[in-house]
């Protein structure tokens, strides 16, 4: 594909690389893929990412307060409302799966991790416009997809006896990766409108600056269990 | 009832009772009730309105991003919602009925008066905490429902021949008298959480002003007719 | 000058030209130029543009707030310190001299038409980014400077007997024209920063609107005195 | 000190005193204080203290634009102005001393303690009131006046060998302190206007995570010494 063809996201990724590989092939990633993860990290994690989803509403709601005409109010408040319906629901049985409950969740202080990755967005977010924002959730919502479809793609992603399994195979799933393909399309639309080669490094820096947080966020994960 | 029983709402209305009777007892407002409004008058009333609900789903969004608690974002996102999926189409369906469009009415311009009411609200909420956001949409939520039910109550209200029927109906209904409940709920809980009696006369201010702006809006419904 | 060469502020001026002219050559700013505007006329407008200032300050604040670069941060807050520093001071002298006080202004309530400009901007601003911001104050900040210029270049804004012409003398003035320029400075660069085709109708629209609704701030002086 | 008399400050710092000890009694502290700290643990620290200004100038431009008074956007404006005109410059003449310049500086990425501390701080201000904003920066400003005493009070913090005895002098200093009184005083009067009983806990676990990232940001600058 040429660069004139390449959208944003494609674009972002090619120039923050080594951040974006360090983040989607993480330790912790790797684990969760052949099951050797150990329980209480994956513990750590589930709820410091429940906290973190919570903060992630917030973010959609900023993009709807945000969105300059109703289409994209729509979109974001469509967002919002998944992350109440759906997501949320599903962490709490997952959660309760591995021994938790959405009390405990609601009472688990928030990592140092788990802030600097959600309020960097949600400033980044409001000091500029809704296309700093969603280039600032980008890694979350798009790099779980790609997580989630390269740990499928493997035989041990997939093994009955993988403890993370259907954890993959949520964010492989189509539903996830219709979100996955919707906020690349959005990326695309809201830089058809606002993206210019003068302000892409900025937006270049939001971008690897959160793929550098959600490294750390896994490493949180693994840093629970290694007495960091 | 005494004072210390008192809901916050019932005590604003009260002491900002010139402008609250004012707001609820505007010519538009009587003209309305007795079928004798101008249709042009009604229009272009009903076209702002449709800009504002716009706004006001903003001011819905701001108030999911500010929300202390899980129960606050997702009554906020409920309110979000309401204007998406049931608000916004009454409106066109009314306004078709008038012999506008969907799409004239998002050409429309939003006269100064929208724009006073609108912003004036969602600058209060940003600058201040949700309970000034919910303070400044309190005329217009609660209004609306105590306008709908005196019109309502009355016998050129409910009568078949008066062009406004169905309007008075929508805001004296149970549905919408629900939402005024839950308003009316939801501003004694902030209170409860953070009025202080040093900070009500600020919080007065908001209000008194927000409810000015409103009557400000029916006004501009009778200028559109008399030239004005 | 070429459409290539011509400055963001040009562009949109000449393609808000009517709203321009309605502003710049509004009965107020002639009845200012010949000195006939009546002075309860001049003192509504000028308590009125006391309130506005300090939503102004705000605004700066903003600025500040959203700058990306310390130079934009420190451009802002010598806006802001500008407001406090020195245009209130002069305010509240000009204020003395038509027979009110500092205190009046302050209990003075804003009028609808300033809470609707200075709201849509903050709003406008908040909602996007700072070039947006400063879109929405631009009609402000260089409408004054060309409306001073204007004046003073006839015969009766100069003339002694102009009670105007020291306010007329400080817009057209060497220290606000350099405002005007830091600011014509300040929207070229951010439009070369982040400016395209695609977004300008938006930016237009900002600007439109809000040179509309400083020609509504003018009509305000004047309805003062009309019964209006 | 009976608790009526209390300030919210020491109220705080009270409820806090286990988040409070590890953060004014840190490792790093300590080192300071006996002068024993690695050169390039306090290199690392300054430059991203130099970094955590600029958004703590931010977090003063959130606070003038939130402030409910002209006096509080004065006080704001003057917080400001102190980081713009005095401290960004001390930071650079230390800095030089230690071997960088400013646009060695303006160049460092922002550690991952910077971003948490400054953005949970603007977020909690741009989701709440100017309260939740100044009590999210108390254990900074208070903070280092308290730690700048408690070092200029031993031998070894003012001793002439010690490397960091500007660096204490500095926070222990009669200009620093007047700034610590202002900002307990401010914190004050914010509290008669709108602390409750009912929201003091959400107030407490603003300023106990912000005086949590405080800590975090003192072992930072151990980390980067000890390979971590």
């Amino acid at each position: 594909m040429s660069g004139a063809q390449q959208g944003l996201f494609a674009r972002l990724k090619t120039d923050a690389a080594e951040a974006w590989r360090a983040y989607t092939t993480h330790a912790f990633v790797r684990a969760l893929g052949d099951g050797t993860l150990p329980v209480e990290a994956f513990r750590f994690y589930l709820a410091q990412d429940y906290l973190f989803l919570i903060q992630f509403a917030r973010a959609y709601a900023l993009a709807a307060y945000k969105a300059p005409t109703l289409v994209e109010m729509r979109q974001a408040a469509a967002g919002m409302n998944a992350i109440f319906d759906i997501e949320l629901a599903l962490h709490v049985r997952l959660v309760e799966r591995w021994g938790m409950s959405e009390p405990d969740l609601v009472r688990t202080p928030e990592a140092m991790e788990t802030i600097a990755y959600s309020r960097f967005v949600l400033d980044a977010g409001m000091r500029g416009d809704l296309l700093d924002l969603m280039t600032g959730l980008a890694p979350c919502i798009i790099g779980y997809g790609e997580i989630g479809r390269a740990l499928a793609a493997t035989a041990s992603g997939q093994a009955a006896h993988n403890p993370y399994r259907d954890w993959i195979a949520e964010y492989a799933g189509d539903a996830y990766q219709q979100v996955v393909g919707d906020a690349e399309a959005e990326l695309d639309r809201l830089a058809a409108g606002s993206l210019t080669e003068a302000r892409y490094p900025r937006l270049l820096a939001i971008f690897e600056r959160a793929t550098r947080l959600e490294a750390d966020f896994w490493q949180m994960g693994l840093n629970a269990v290694a007495g960091g």
